[in-house]
């Protein structure tokens, strides 16, 4: 075993974000968008590894209709090294099928995956963790994800419970790597409440570090099936076979996440404590969180002319915007298509997207 | 004196509206824009006089920048008779004007003097009003003036108290022509409320009734500078020398109102009681409390998709537009810019049409 591990990026980039409506669209998902400050999500993603993992050893999983955005806002990443899924199966077949090309390349190669559209604020501390993470995850043969330190009962995440009793079952302790517990769903209030207060729970980021082979050997053991339908497809990577390959085996391939189809199962598996102001961006709600605002609460892009308004968060791509008498709203305007959300209240942004499709008003999607 | 008299419209169309902005600007305002139904205000005026009054008895008195507008919209009306007011100098200067060139076809002639933009549903009962209203105008050589029947507390309109004492000094009681008691100005809200109970005030609509000659000798009596400066141009009406007269007499000429320079001055004033569904339209709140509206408070115009959402009037002119928690709401958007505005809150409107004064943005005036 070498001393130094290849560190390898995988960066999964096929969620359709139908929060973001009405910026986010089929062919311009959150992660391609610039929701917030300087680049898109996806751009701030590859930047934030820049430097310690080099672009070559950087893959990105997309779709279809987001791959040419990918190609275009990624210059630097090798196109060969964007792997398009035929259709999205949740992220245990992404996620092993991202496996076997890391695994062509090295198969001790410590992959590091990451949503495509995630913030985070210290990218200092964030690298530092994951080479502690690449580290551990190398030398252990073990699975390590990134839990992140909750500042609020959060009941939209599911949550791990860390094992902080150091001794023989785990030699990385010290160097704040630990043993999971368990893993919760997405908690009641209430329990959110208590997590919270206990200290040892952490949120589920999605973030993961492992080897190729440590994982792919993980998938054969949990699922077998998912496994055996990557493996049969192996043998034509890199070939003109591949794609039509690869269609026939995702028709079939079940769709299961890999939380949930892995790692609960899975015997070893780490977590690291994540704080470096990580924040998943998930709905227009969170945004305004996160965003700067005047003494009023408001944030304004674009052109707008407010009139006692206050807690408002208004986006305008060129249109004048005016608003009177209004508190607490968000405004998200776009060329053909324009929301007006009550701030607490962009969780039901989806029913929107949810009605524009039962009626194929697909020009909106 | 001819028993039949012969009957002018004059119907004055100079208003900015600035607070039907950002549907209204200088170009297009209020009277000119398909606010409710079908037809521009403007329109919807002349219209509902048609066959009453014949086309070529009809006058509008408009300024520059809304000349071809009027024209384009109301093609029956003879062009020779679209006044246009080189500045807009309030209503005494404006009325005295159109006396003018009624005067000049017949001294005789009664003037209906009409807002271009108020809304009026019962176009049977106004006629038949104007009718009585046009009579007494003429055998009587007396100021006559619409007032309404109030249906609440308004605090936005001036009130007009009614005599309804019979007698020597009211020959036309008999037909609901009433003398003046008293011209009361906007009343706060205690005051209004005690007008309404009292049944004997009625709201100042702006809509008047006199002979030519008549009007043009009570303005002499109580405006007799106004009065002198229209006279000195009254000899080149018709020639090509009458424009650039009157830009210059209305350089100098005062900015009076109708009610203030010469109503509440005169003695002979009537006042007809008014019950014909009528509304100035003053406001986008005006707006929605006349529009239809569904189950849910709602009134929508244009694609629109709403999520929990009550109480909202939203016009759009092809955008989509979708609403989330949203209660209470005007949304008026236009191609270049938008309104978000509280109900209730839409006279704060000009103050957005102020601030585009102040920072000189013409391009939204």
């Amino acid at each position: 075993m070498k001393h130094q591990p290849n560190i390898f990026a995988v960066i999964m980039a096929g969620g359709i974000g139908s929060r973001f409506w009405p910026r986010s669209r089929e062919k311009s998902p959150k992660q391609l968008l610039e929701i917030i400050g300087n680049g898109t999500m996806i751009q701030n993603t590859v930047r934030r590894l820049t430097g310690f993992i080099p672009e070559k050893h950087m893959f990105v999983v997309t779709n279809k209709v987001q791959k040419s955005g990918v190609i275009k806002q990624l210059p630097q990443i090798p196109v060969e090294n964007i792997i398009v899924e035929p259709v999205g199966r949740n992220t245990a077949p992404c996620i092993g099928l991202a496996a076997m090309f890391v695994n062509r390349l090295d198969p001790e190669g410590v992959m590091i995956v990451l949503p495509a559209d995630h913030i985070i604020q210290n990218d200092q501390e964030f690298l530092r963790l994951l080479d502690v993470g690449v580290r551990a995850a190398y030398e252990s043969s073990s699975l390590v994800t990134i839990g992140i330190k909750p500042d609020r009962p959060e009941t939209g995440y599911g949550y791990i419970q860390i094992d902080e009793e150091p001794g023989a079952k785990n030699p990385y302790i010290d160097r704040g790597v630990y043993r999971v517990k368990t893993f919760a769903e997405k908690p009641n209030p209430h329990t959110a409440q208590r997590f919270l207060e206990s200290g040892d729970f952490l949120w589920n980021s999605g973030m993961f570090i492992w080897r190729a082979d440590v994982i792919l050997n993980e998938i054969k053991k949990s699922l077998p099936e998912t496994s055996a339908q990557l493996m049969s497809i192996e043998g034509s990577l890199g070939t003109s076979l591949f794609e039509q390959n690869l269609e026939r085996a995702y028709g079939v391939i079940r769709g299961i996440s890999i939380d949930y189809g892995v790692m609960e199962k899975a015997e070893h598996v780490f977590v690291l404590k994540g704080d470096f102001g990580w924040n998943d961006v998930g709905s227009w709600d969170e945004v305004t969180r996160i965003t700067e605002h005047d003494e009023h609460g408001n944030h304004f892009e674009g052109k707008v002319i407010p009139v006692n308004t206050s807690n408002a968060f208004i986006h305008s791509t060129g249109k004048l915007i005016a608003t009177v008498g209004i508190d607490d709203i968000i405004v998200i305007d776009t060329d053909d298509a324009l929301l007006i959300c009550k701030r607490g209240a962009s969780q039901d942004v989806k029913e929107i997207v949810d009605h524009l499709r039962r009626k194929q008003m697909n020009e909106y999607l």
